[in-house]
């Protein structure tokens, strides 16, 4: 398939009107329960805009705040460009449906391909059991449709929430990619870091709503390869409000991608 | 002391001007080497025009983007409304000087006394050796000011770059107070997560020079009591990007802070 055909593509599509104005469509297939679009998705579909306005393919730091669910249609997003430097280029857009800003995201984008410097990694990716031992969502026509939109096999001794039995540990990992073959890039890092389920449901005694406040992905390396594996956990859930770190690693077993998002708990 | 008198109140300190503009003054006190203050300092100085702004005192996230180093002196800072909710208030901080942006703020604040729901914690303070074996910097008056607004006593297992023996292990621990003795609360916390020396110190041959790029604080608890510990580490150095991940733990043996930065490492 070309990228031009994948759903991610087609559906992150922004369309510049100039002056820093961009228009795209806020997909139903990334919603999620309740029918607002996946917050992930919502990002990288704010970050093809910056990638756009910018010129610079990959973002070390993206950071959305959601400030109303979004909706299924229209999505005006307004690019204001706050810096361009020789490394680094940081903008800014605003999402707009029917007049209300509903998401801020802000990047710092670069190009990958001329960072140099200085290595040192202490860590390796996930412990995941083989891909045929990983348990795949059920073909349950009552899931949202944002299921459909990847191929992800959990670890299944991080998803006995699903079945009534939560671990206790909120963590949460397995394999990912998308669901129609389209490789990961950089710019759908985001919606990555945003797939899979909430940790926080093996800590809750039935399932609750987990909206998130903040979500900031730093982009370390472009993806190379078919799969992802992705590790999410949250360490401290303090009086309904926590935090969920996540990592995502490439075929090549590199780390591409840090995520931390605040969000709440509700039950 | 009254917390008027004190340098961190003084220091941040912003003028009300109306239609959500302030007037601060950057302080030389919190100077770092090559002149320019503090970054943590600086987004206490726009987190204060926030919580003026919008008359909450805690930021469970607030997110800077340093895009120009600051200068000692005036400071105009222009504060945007993004949402005013139930819970949460959302707005952004432009921190302005000679008619440029030099630093994005952008906060998601509430009032913490009000916050309510699941908690589960796994995990506690860091072990640290007693105060008494920890160790302060050195009374050097080639150290810039910034040295001089915190009492900080670190774990000397990880500052052995000082005097070149750097421990291999991106990691700084150790205890912190302002000074003064200020106390510290919610709008100290961005101050905090990034008072202690770079954790890249550890990993490089001779100390080098660690500009951040983005720095988020997720305050989770009003501090209390006198000292404060933390715990700085990074585990992967890529091509000269690195995150530092910090945690700000009070007295009573409570998370009060977590943050991440991305910053670079220049030899």
């Amino acid at each position: 398939m070309t990228e031009l055909d994948s759903e991610f593509d087609t559906d992150t599509a922004v369309e510049a009107l100039g002056g820093g104005r961009y228009r795209g469509d806020v997909s139903p297939r990334w919603a999620v329960f309740g029918g607002a679009p996946n917050g992930g998705y919502v990002v990288s579909l704010g970050l093809r805009a910056l990638v756009e306005e910018l010129g610079r393919p990959d973002a070390p730091t993206v950071t959305a705040q959601f400030l109303a669910p979004c909706e299924v249609g229209p999505i005006d997003v307004e690019v204001e460009v706050l810096r361009t430097g020789r490394r680094i280029g940081t903008a800014v857009a605003r999402l707009i449906q029917g007049g209300e800003e509903r998401v801020r995201v802000t990047g710092m984008l670069t190009d990958l391909d001329r960072a140099s410097g200085l290595t040192h990694e202490d860590g390796g990716p996930p412990d995941l059991p083989p891909l045929e031992e990983c348990v795949a969502p059920p073909d349950d026509a009552g899931l949202p449709p944002v299921i459909g939109r990847f191929d992800m096999r959990m670890d299944p001794s991080t998803v006995g929430w699903v079945v009534g039995r939560p671990s206790g540990t909120a963590r949460i990992a397995g394999w990912v990619r998308f669901a129609d073959g389209r490789p990961a890039d950089s710019l759908a890092l985001p919606t990555f870091a945003d797939a899979f389920p909430p940790v926080a449901f093996n800590v809750l005694d039935e399932l609750g709503w987990v909206p998130t406040l903040e979500l900031t992905v730093h982009g370390r390396r472009r993806p190379v390869g078919g799969w992802l594996r992705g590790v999410f956990s949250s360490r401290f859930v303090v009086d309904g409000y926590h935090e969920e770190d996540g990592e995502l690693w490439d075929d090549s077993d590199r780390l591409v991608a840090m995520s931390r998002q605040l969000a709440l708990v509700r039950t």
